[in-house]
Order: structure tokens, then C-alpha cells, then sequence
């Protein structure tokens, strides 16, 4: 869901703030406004990927490994927001083909074609989100309107 | 919600294919594979929108008053998926300010910069929808992968 991918955008800007110190899930969350249990899972999948090192005991804690430059934004976004894998709520129609439902094909065809369209679609968005880096969202937090006047410059017709 | 879309878009297939017979909401529904009142409240937006004539009675029905060709598919998808009016539970942080959560100003800030990111890749997707019209979705009813190629011819890189 989508809370997953602000947890994993604002985890790593605050792992990037404090560097070098190593930060205690807790204080992540308080910063967060989450239960730590809400983050923990992200964490992990952090963890795993590569974009953060942890360590547990009395000076554990976690430790952001890799540049906010080499992190892409669309990149957390597929991490955390996978593709839908089924449109079939979202559609109308008989796809199963079960019933001579109507006698013009759109019934029965219908389905493809929408699953198609919002496939097409979630493609083109998550290629939005990749046109960005970590550092880009940094700015914009230290400079509100910096990343709209970003993609402003990009689609000029916006 | 998106369901909405798929209902707007297969009803007015439907009204095209059966031109200039008039349409039953009932008609409609057993295509749509869906509950009548499930669908009365789009037909009343679509009528509202001067997309679709509807009358009562014996002989009474729906139909379509817009060429295909001239209905922006984009156009239905705003009218029948309204942008999120607010973000807030899918951002972490103490957008209020209320507390000092931290010392980095990362949780005060990131709701506007997440906002900002969410609303500017929102408008993008929306674009996406806007470039096809009512035809483009016929043609590919008819003939599957039409409206991926075509996607695909504006977007080499994809």
C-alpha cells in the first residue's frame, strides 16, 4: 500500500540526516508518527535490498549504506507497490465468456482491452516516479515547490 | 472508484454498438455483468454530461448523443475517478507540527513533499488516459493489442 512507500522514502532521508549514527527502530518510528511495528516489515525489505545495514544490541541500530544520488525514486515505488495483479474487480463485463450475455463481442471482449488500458497506465506512472532520485525529494523538502518546478520544466504543456 | 471508469467506458460502447436502438438500463446491466442500480448512478452522470439521451416509458431507453471519436477517454476518467482530496493517510510524519518529533525537520516537511509527489504523478497518469479517445478502446475491443501498440509507437523506449 501506499503508507509503505512514504515509510521507506521518509526512513531513508532520516537515516541520510543522521549519518554516520546508528538509529534505533523506535526513534524511526517516532519520527514517522508510526507504531514500530508499521515500519519494522519496510525495514526489513530495506534491509534486504541492499539500502540499509543493521544491527541489533545496545548500540544497534540502522544505517543508511548507499547515496541518496543512487537511489531511484521509482525504484522504492516498485519495492514497495507492486503492480496490481489482477484488474478483474475494477472491470465489467463477462470475460469468462459463460453467458451469451449480449450480442455485440463487448461484453466478452471488454476485459482485455480495460486490463490492457490500466496496465499501460501503471506502467506510465511508476515511469514518473523513476524520473527522480532520493536527492530530488531532499531538495524539495528543503526547498518546498523545488520538485514541482522540476516536472513543470520536463512537461512544459503541464 | 475505478469500477466507475470500466462502466462509464462499456456503456457507452455499448450505446455506439447499438446504435440507434434505445437501451434499456436493465440491457445494459446484463452486459455489464453488474446489478442495475449498481450502474444508474454513472448513466445519470453520463446523461448530466450530455454524453447519453435517456426517456422512460414503454419505448424509453438510452442513448448515445457523442461521436466515439470526439469523447476523450481521459475526459471519463476524471469525471468518474475524482483526484484524492487528501493524501494524509498515506504520509508518515507530524505534518501538524504539534510535536517535536525529531531534530531534523524531515518528519515537519515530507508531508508536503510527498503531497507534492503524489499529485504531480497523479496529474501525469491522467495525461496518460488523455491521450486516447473513446475510438482508440473500440478498436482494440475489436482487434486486442491495438491499444498497446500504439502505446507502445509513443513510448519507444517502453
Amino acid at each position: 500500500m501506499r503508507l509503505d512507500f512514504s515509510v521507506a522514502v521518509h526512513s531513508l532521508l532520516y537515516l541520510d540526516e543522521n549519518r554516520p549514527r546508528k538509529i534505533a527502530s523506535r526513534e524511526l518510528a517516532t519520527s514517522l508518527q508510526l507504531n514500530a511495528v508499521m515500519i519494522r516489515n519496510i525495514l526489513s525489505v530495506l534491509h534486504k535490498q541492499g539500502y540499509i545495514e543493521g544491527s541489533v544490541g545496545k548500540n544497534g541500530g540502522y544505517q543508511l549504506i548507499r547515496d541518496l544520488s543512487d537511489i531511484n525514486v521509482g525504484e522504492l515505488y516498485d519495492l514497495t507497490i507492486p503492480p496490481t495483479i489482477s484488474y478483474a474487480r475494477f472491470i465489467t463485463g463477462d470475460s469468462k465468456g459463460a453467458k451469451a450475455s449480449d450480442s455485440t463481442d463487448i461484453s466478452a471482449n471488454i476485459s482485455q482491452t480495460l486490463t490492457d488500458l490500466f496496465t499501460l497506465a501503471d506502467e506510465d506512472y511508476r515511469r514518473f516516479y523513476h524520473r527522480f532520485t532520493m536527492t530530488d525529494l531532499k531538495r524539495d523538502l528543503h526547498n518546498h515547490g523545488f520538485f514541482r518546478n522540476l516536472v513543470g520544466q520536463n512537461h512544459p504543456q503541464a
